[in-house]
């Protein structure tokens, strides 16, 4: 099967989660239910639950096991947009071709939506009962690793000049888009069952796939204006480290055979994607 | 011993705990880590942490055990002021005497720093290991509890005429104030032991002393300009529903015995203290 088709194929255990898991739009506040709603129906590739429910299968766990993580880990991944979006972040009136929560709803009702689209993910992941799982997520989530990438990613973004310190773009890349997709493997892997070494094997081939895969979102974004491209070192150079980094990726996974192919294939399209 | 000096005492446990929490002022990215700490560091009276540890020991639980808690709610607690003081929000330039954090460090490292504190919280008390404290924790601070008092709060303030709907009041108040109360003294008492009927019970007080510790509170807020305060329905009659809700609360808990008594002193004093 190929990515795509994986991705589709989970969406049928995905989607009623997270519909069951948020309050109906009705529901009082309305336009606080409304607008946590708003980017997350429809959604967008739903990658990060994918590799999660590919990473629980790849250790040999039921994909629903992995659901509780794949929608907390979506969950995070909405809130993180709704608030870079904002007009104090990256002020952007559009995403996926709708205009952003903080357009449609205003600005207060953004960051209040943003908030408890945070705080509902750890309540999903909880109620499956797993507290490490949790602190997982919760780190991933935090000042050292997603949060703290935003704030490095604006402050490149407001230097004078473009910034071309790989190194430093790269410690953006890795807190701010690599520590949720690793996360993302980590917590499948976490909920599927597997030991610690294997575990720590999933998260590293995550956070390659991670680094890999915003490499690629930055060549393929042409109206990129940000300094935080790997993509202002020169494109070939780009795509060639986005490639390394996905055969070392693969590598470190090798031993996991066959059940691991959708995790695979699902690496290469992070990787190898035209969109 | 009076309430102050069991907060006093049981700050000595609280503030290492937090300070360890937080990465270091100076870590990168150093703004966002000191915009952290702005308003935690000095913060209030600490007295949601205080009701944590009070019915932790009310249901016989030593009180360290209810430390990873108490630290997460005042996280939780602080994250919400942070993001309540945003220019979207109520726009407020001071706190305690001290600039906001959107003032000191600008407004997209107060959404950061506030986002930052939200998963931190959480990850400060899933390292306890009690996933179901989480999920408590995390319902409070969700869409139906915190975040959704605050949206609603901002809708009566933005109405055309001063709202005096008492129920509507009591919403806003149950929510955006007295949910993070009743989850304060909810998991003190679930670290401390006590069995599902135990933690009810406890909850309920919270919820009754949270709901009378607002009402104190919008009493002495004589620069309240919102709508949203039972004072509006006159400071007497307000007066006596918060003690009503006292009296109701401390019926609640009369079995529990000598143990219990500092949580009665800490639900006397959120309710009449004088500043």
């Amino acid at each position: 099967m190929d990515a795509l088709g994986y991705l589709t194929e989970r969406a049928a255990l995905l989607e009623p989660c997270l519909d069951a898991a948020l309050p109906p739009a009705g529901e009082q506040p309305a336009s606080l239910h409304a607008a946590m709603r708003h980017l997350l129906f429809p959604g967008g590739k739903r990658l990060r639950p994918g590799l999660c429910f590919a990473a629980c299968e790849a250790v040999g766990g039921a994909p629903s096991l992995a659901l509780p993580a794949a929608a907390a880990v979506e969950l995070v991944h909405t809130y993180s947009l709704v608030h870079d979006d904002l007009p104090c972040m990256d002020d952007d009136d559009t995403r996926r071709g709708r205009p952003t929560v903080h357009v449609a709803f205003g600005e207060a009702t953004a960051v209040l939506a943003g908030d408890a689209l945070l705080a509902l993910a750890f309540e999903v992941l909880a109620r499956a009962g797993d507290a490490a799982a949790v602190a997982e997520l919760a780190a991933a989530a935090g000042s050292r690793e997603l949060v703290g990438g935003q704030a490095l990613d604006l402050a490149l973004s407001a230097a004078d000049e473009p910034v071309v310190d790989a190194a430093a773009i790269e410690d953006v890349h890795r807190k701010k888009s690599a520590a949720l997709i690793a996360a993302a493997v980590g917590l499948g892997a976490r909920l599927g069952g597997a030991d610690a070494a294997l575990h720590a094997g999933l998260r590293a081939f995550g956070l390659d796939v991670g680094l890999a895969f915003q490499i690629t979102d930055d060549l393929l974004d042409a109206d990129d204006d940000g300094a935080c491209s790997l993509a202002r070192l020169g494109a070939p150079a780009a795509r060639a480290r986005a490639e390394a980094l996905l055969a070392g990726a693969l590598a470190r996974i090798a031993a996991l055979g066959v059940r691991a192919e959708p995790l695979r294939e699902l690496a290469r399209y992070a990787v190898r994607r035209d969109r």
